[in-house]
C-alpha cells in the first residue's frame, strides 16, 4: 500500500529545489517551514488514507456511461467532495476568490501524492486548477466574479477542450466554431475529443474552456479564441441554472486511468436549450485564445510531469515491499538457510535502485521547475523575474518528458520485479504501467516537448539561459569534488562527464539552429531531452547528498547519488553522440520506412 | 493490419542466420531453398489471413470460465483446428510420429508470424511442441506410442506444469507430490499456477507434463520428477476415455494475452475418478525431472524470444502505417502545403527506425540461436556438435531477453507514435504492449536469463565459446571496413567499439567468476546481457547489409545498418561501464532499500 513519502518530498523541495533558502530570504512573505511541513503532512495523509484506498476500485470499475450520464467509480464523488472541502483545490489560487495563494511548489508536491494514490482521480482537480489559472489571468471581471470562487472551492470543476479528431498536436487544424450573439456572449458548435473529466457526477457544475474559431478569424493558430462554456448556465443567484447545449456523447475505452472519464463532447447540436449552440463567453481577446491556453498548458505540462513522478514513487514502493516479502533462490553470500528475499539478489537490487534514482531525479527536476515558476512571481525585479521565467520555461519540457518516460520505465520495471504476479491485474503493479502510459502523450507528446526544448527554449536570451544553467551544474560537480566525500566514489567524475556531454550537445544544437539546420537539430531533440534530464538527475541527487540535514537519511542520499552517477550517467555520452552524429544516418535511412 | 514479412524473414534466416550456406553444404539433406520459401510463404499466409484477423477478438473477449469449462474466444477453436490440419504442429517433430523433421529455424520463423498475428493464440502450439520434445527425448516407448502422434498432429495439446505459488523461478521449492501405484503408474497431487492453455475447448485432450516429488525424493531440485498426466486417460483404442482427476480451478485476470487461458490446475483432489489422485506416468527417470524439463525449457525460451520479435514486427508495421496516414504540423523542409504526414517529422522517423532496428536485431539473434540448435543436430562430428550446442546455449538467454525487452520497448514506442489514439484500446497499439509485457517474465525472467548467461554460459569450454564468438564478431567489423561502402558511414568504427566493450566486459566477468566474486558478477549481469544483444544487433545487421542479394532491399539494409550503428551502438560503452564499475556502488547502496 502506498504511503506518501512526505519527508523525502519535504527534503527535496527545501534543499534541492531551493524552497528553504527562498523562505529564509522571505520570498514568500510570512510562509515558514512549519507551515510547509504541516501542509505536506496533511496532503500526504489525505493521499495515503483517502485517495490510495480508492485507486484500485476506480481502475476496476472505471467511469461509465449509464443512461446518458457519466457515473464515476464507487466512492469517488464522495472522495472528491471531501478533497474539495479540505481546501486543496485552492492551494495556489488567488486569496480574493477563496484561495490560499501559496507557492506553486507546494501544490505540485501535493499533486504528486494524490497522483500516487490515483492518477485517474487526481486528473480532475488538475484540470480545474488549470481553468482557474486561465480565468484568473485572462477572464473579464464578470467571468471571474461568476466562476472563480466556485472553481477555487472545487464545488465546480473545470476542463480543457482542445483536441478534435483532426487536430491533436496541431491546433492550427481546429474546426470548432463560435458565433457572436451580440450581447457579449457567443454560441459554440463543434466536437471535442479526449476531454478529461468532461462529464461526471462529482460536482454541481462543469466549466468547459473551449478553443474555437470565429467566422472572420484568420486561418491557423492566430484565429483561435478561448471560450468559457458552462454545463449549467448560472442563474441570477449564481447557482447552476438552465442546461447549456452541450453533452458527453461517449467515453473512451482506454489502456489506463479507467476511473477518469475521457469524453467526446458535443457542443451546440441542439439537444438542450431553445436555440442551437452552446452559450459561452470569451476568455481574453478574440483570436488570442492560444496565448490564454498556454497559460494553462505550461502548468498542466508540469502537472503531467508530476504524474510521472507519482507513478515512479508508487511503483517503486510496491516493488520494494514485494521484493522484501517474496523469497526465491539463494542470494550470493546469503547466510540464512532457505530461500532469500529477492531484494538480496543483486539484479533485483539494481532494478530497485534504478527505480529509486529515476523517482528522485524526476521529482527534483519537477520541483525545481515549480520553484522557478514561484520565484518568477515572487520578485519585483524584472531581470530576476525574466531569469526565473526562462528557467521555468527551460525546465518545463524536461520535467514533463523525463518524468513521464521515467513513469513508464519504472512501472514496467516494477512489474518485472513482481515476476508472474506482476502480470496479474489483482496485484496492482500492472495498473501503474497502464496509467503511466498516457503521460508521455497528453499535454503535448514528449516528442513535441523535445521540439519545444530545442527550438524555443535553448535560444532563450540567445542561449544565455541554458549556458548559465550548465555553469551552475558545473559548480555542483565542483562542490562534489571539493567535499572530498569518499562515499561519493566517482560521482564527481561522472557528473563532469555528463555535464560536458550536455554542454557539447547544447552548443551543437544552438549552432545547428543558427545555421538554419532545423531538421538536423530536430533529429536529435529526443535524445537531447533525455540527456538533459539525466545530467540534471545526477546534479540534483548530488545537491541533496551534499546538503547537511540531520534527518538520518544523509548516508542513504549519498549512496543513492553514487549509485546513480556510477550506473546511470554514462548513458549521456551515447545520447550526445546520437544528437551530434545521428542526424545524417537518420536522414539517409528514411527510405527504409517506405 | 499485420502482413507477414516473409521476404525479410527469408532473407534473415538464409543470409544472416546461416541457413543458405548450411543448405548448400547439404546439412539438412534434401531440403532446398524452394521448399523453405514455400513453407515460409504458406506460414505467412496463414498468419496474415487467418490468425491476425482473430487477434483483436481474442483480446477483447478473452478466454472465460463458463460453468466450470474454459471457453476460448469466438472462432479460436476452429482456427486452432485449421492450423493443426495444416500440419504446422509437426514441422520439426520426428517423422515416425507424423512430423516433418524440418530444421528448428523454420519453425521459429513460422512462430514469429503466428505470434505477430496473436501471441495469445500462438502460445497453445508452443506448449504442445515443448511437450512433444520432452516426450520424444525422454519418454518410454509406451508413452511415445500412446501420445506422440496425437500431439504431433495437434489433435491433442500439451502443457508445462512447473510453477506453484511458492515456487516460481525457484523450482527447488516445489511441493506437488507423486505416489507410486505399483503398476508403473503414479498418482499426482498438488496445485499448479500460471498454466498456459491448461484447459480449453480447442482440442480433444490435453496432456499435462507435471513436475512433482516422490515421497522418498531428496530435497531440492534433485528430487523432482516429471510426469505425463492426461486430462482424459486414453482408452484401449487410444482415444480419450475416462476423465482423470485434475481440473482447472480458475483463470487469471491478466494485463495481456487475454485469449490465452492461464489456469490454476488442481491435481488429485478427488473430483474425478473412483480414487483420489491424478493418474500419471513418469517421463525419464525418477528424480531426474529437471533435466527433462530443461529439454523443453531451452526451446521454450527461444520461443518466447520469438514472441518478442513478433510483437516488435507487428507494432512497427502498425506504427509506420499510422505515421504515413496521420498528418499534423509541418515537417522541416516539407514542400507540400498543409499538414505533413507525421512520418516526415524527424523525431517520428527516429522512433520508427529505432523500432525497425530492434525488430531486425532481435530476429537475427533469435534465428541465429535456432540455426545453432539445428547445426548441433545436423553434424555427426562430436566436436562440431558441441561447438553448436554451446553456441545455442550462449545465444538462448540473449535471444530470450533482448527480444522480449525489445518487444516491450517497441510496443511502447508504437503507442507513442499513435499519440492519443495509442491509448485507446480500439486502436490496437495498446494490446501489443499488454501482450508483450509477460514475455520478459515467463520461462525464466530476463534477470534469471542474465544469471544463466553470466554464470553458466560464459564459462562454457573455459570461456573459449564466448571468446570465439567475439572473434567472429570482430571479423564481421573487419569485413565492413574492408567493404569500403561509403553508405555504411561510421558503421565499422561503432561496431569495433561495441565489440571491444563486449570483450572487456566479458573478460571482467570471467575474471570475477574465477576469483569467486559472484555477487559482483551478478550485479552486472543484466547490463551485460543487453550489451551482448546490442553488439550482436550491430554485427548481424552489418552481415545482412554486406550480403549481396539481388532483392532490391540492399540499399535499405545498408541504411538501417548505418542508422543502428551510429544511433544505438554507442550505448554499449555505458553498459560496459555499468558491468565493470557498477557493482561497488550497488553494494554500497543496498541500505537505501531499507
Amino acid at each position: 500500500m502506498y504511503i506518501a513519502p512526505v519527508d523525502d518530498i519535504a527534503f527535496t523541495l527545501k534543499h534541492v529545489a531551493g524552497l528553504k533558502s527562498a523562505l529564509d530570504q522571505g520570498a514568500f512573505g510570512e510562509l515558514d517551514e512549519d507551515t510547509v511541513d504541516a501542509i505536506l503532512h496533511e496532503a500526504g495523509r489525505f493521499a495515503t488514507d483517502e485517495v490510495a484506498p480508492l485507486g484500485d476500485i476506480g481502475d476496476k470499475q472505471g467511469s461509465k456511461m449509464v443512461d446518458g450520464a457519466v457515473r464515476t467509480p464507487d466512492g469517488w464523488a464522495d472522495l472528491y467532495r471531501r478533497w474539495a472541502e479540505g481546501g486543496w483545490n485552492g492551494l495556489t489560487a488567488p486569496e480574493e476568490f477563496g484561495g490560499q495563494a501559496l507557492p506553486h511548489l507546494l501544490n505540485v508536491a501535493a499533486l504528486e501524492m494524490w497522483n500516487s494514490g490515483s492518477m485517474a482521480f487526481a486528473l480532475c482537480p488538475t484540470l480545474t486548477m488549470g481553468a482557474v489559472e486561465a480565468i484568473a489571468a485572462h477572464g473579464s471581471g464578470n467571468l471571474k466574479a461568476a466562476y472563480l470562487e466556485k472553481l477555487v472551492s472545487g464545488v465546480w470543476t473545470g476542463t480543457m477542450n482542445l483536441t478534435e479528431p483532426q487536430a491533436g498536436s496541431d491546433l492550427a487544424a481546429l474546426k470548432s466554431r463560435a458565433e457572436r450573439v451580440g450581447d457579449g456572449s457567443y454560441r459554440i458548435f463543434g466536437q471535442k475529443i479526449y476531454i478529461t473529466w468532461g462529464e461526471h457526477d462529482a460536482a454541481e457544475n462543469i466549466i468547459h474552456l473551449v478553443l474555437a474559431r470565429l467566422p472572420d478569424a484568420p486561418a491557423g493558430t492566430r484565429g483561435i479564441s478561448l471560450f468559457l462554456v458552462p454545463k449549467f448556465l448560472p442563474d441570477a443567484a449564481g447557482n447552476p441554472g438552465e442546461r447549456n447545449d452541450l453533452f458527453c456523447h461517449a467515453l473512451e475505452h482506454k489502456l489506463g486511468i479507467h476511473g477518469s472519464p475521457t469524453c467526446t463532447m458535443i457542443f451546440g447540436d441542439g439537444r438542450y436549450g431553445a436555440e442551437k449552440g452552446a452559450i459561452g463567453w470569451i476568455v481574453g481577446e478574440e483570436n488570442k485564445g492560444l496565448a490564454c491556453m498556454f497559460t494553462m498548458m505550461n502548468n498542466a505540462r508540469l502537472a503531467v510531469g508530476m504524474q510521472g513522478v507519482a507513478i515512479c514513487e508508487a511503483a517503486t514502493q510496491k516493488a520494494i515491499a514485494y521484493a522484501k516479502e517474496r523469497t526465491q533462490g539463494k542470494a550470493p553470500g546469503a547466510k540464512a538457510t532457505g530461500m532469500s528475499p529477492i531484494i538480496e539478489h543483486p539484479d533485483i537490487a539494481r532494478t530497485l535502485l534504478t527505480m529509486k534514482a529515476l523517482t528522485q531525479g524526476s521529482r527534483a527536476i519537477s520541483f525545481s521547475c515549480a520553484h522557478a515558476i514561484d520565484m518568477s512571481h515572487a520578485t519585483s525585479d524584472p531581470a530576476k523575474a525574466r531569469f526565473w521565467q526562462e528557467r521555468a520555461a527551460l525546465l518545463t519540457p524536461i520535467a514533463k518528458s523525463f518524468s513521464t518516460d521515467a513513469g513508464v520505465d519504472v512501472a514496467s520495471l516494477g512489474i518485472q520485479v513482481h515476476g508472474g504476479m506482476g502480470f496479474i491485474e489483482e496485484t496492482g503493479a500492472a495498473r501503474y504501467l497502464r496509467d503511466a502510459r498516457i503521460a508521455p502523450i497528453y499535454e503535448g507528446t514528449n516528442g513535441i516537448q523535445a521540439i519545444d526544448l530545442v527550438t524555443r527554449k535553448l535560444p532563450l536570451s540567445e542561449g544565455a539561459q541554458v549556458r548559465g544553467f550548465i555553469a551552475e551544474l558545473k559548480e555542483q560537480a565542483e562542490a562534489v569534488r571539493a567535499s572530498n566525500t569518499p562515499e561519493l566514489g566517482e560521482t564527481a567524475r561522472y557528473l563532469d562527464r555528463s555535464i560536458i556531454d550536455l554542454e557539447e550537445a547544447t552548443e551543437w544544437l544552438l549552432d545547428a539552429l543558427a545555421k538554419g539546420e532545423t531538421s538536423a537539430a530536430l533529429a536529435g531533440a529526443t535524445p537531447y531531452q533525455r540527456l538533459f534530464g539525466l545530467a540534471l538527475t545526477g546534479a540534483y541527487l548530488a545537491k541533496g547528498a551534499l546538503a547537511s540535514v540531520d534527518d538520518g537519511q544523509g548516508a542513504n542520499r549519498t549512496a543513492l547519488c553514487r549509485f546513480t552517477a556510477e550506473n546511470l550517467l554514462a548513458e549521456t555520452s551515447a545520447l550526445k553522440d546520437r544528437v551530434i552524429s545521428g542526424a545524417a544516418s537518420l536522414e539517409a535511412a528514411r527510405a527504409v520506412l517506405g
